[in-house]
């Protein structure tokens, strides 16, 4: 059974749902930061899913790339699967700026500043509304 | 025309091609660490790639995922498509250990040890000889 690690709840906010991942904003005002979960159980590495999960999960991360780029149109995506501290699979998707604070280097480890209730609300709002027009996503209310 | 960014040139070592990819051994040697490079003109997003590309991109993904596990048994794989400094699209795949100098820290910008010969001439030979058992790979002798 999926559950979704505790860390991850913490540190995101719910966006929806592809038929196979979760997608979570992250916690974050300093970088627009979506992350994918595959809903599965026990998964790790990218290579222990099956087949057809991984041609899945590249189609959601190619759709999540699409919002990320339709709603805030950064200089470059930043995707990786680290999991270092987080052993759940999950993919993170990052609209990065020549003008952010720490371009060029990757965020990991450099800063966390919680959304206001109101920049909170606000991106939710849009993201969801992004995330609704690609295909199998559903902006569903209330976390799994 | 495919051409190897150059800053991608002066840091790996050639490993050998995948149908789509050619594969690259990082000259670092604090971890194990290859890098995929679609062999496509001017991508630099996975979400730019064709349908059919990305899904060829997750399978070449998951056998040099493999090969890592096969080779180096890391504790975690780090796979990520950053490009902030070096824009032609290309994935990491790094094998980490919890006993590596920077766990849990990710690995840029972290320190860079070059191969002595003798160490890069077996690092390529047992990756060769390990990317050599996957579908598709060629160990080819010379740069593209």
């Amino acid at each position: 059974m999926f559950v979704l690690n505790s860390q991850l709840v913490d540190e995101t906010l719910f966006i929806g749902e592809f038929p196979l991942c979760t997608a979570l904003l992250m916690n974050n005002k300093l970088y627009p930061w979506v992350v994918l979960v595959p809903k599965l159980h026990d998964v790790t590495e990218i290579m222990d899913l099956e087949t057809q999960e991984r041609i899945t999960l590249m189609e959601e991360i190619a759709l999540a790339s699409k919002v990320m780029k339709n709603t805030y149109w950064p200089d470059k995506l930043n995707i990786a699967s680290l999991g270092n501290n987080v052993p759940q699979l999950h993919i993170h998707i990052i609209a990065r700026f020549k003008t952010d604070d720490i371009w060029p280097e990757p965020v990991w480890g450099k800063g966390f500043k919680p959304y206001s209730e109101q920049g909170r609300q606000e991106a939710l709002e849009v993201l969801r509304r992004e995330f609704s027009k690609m295909e199998g996503f559903q902006a569903v209310a209330n976390m799994p």
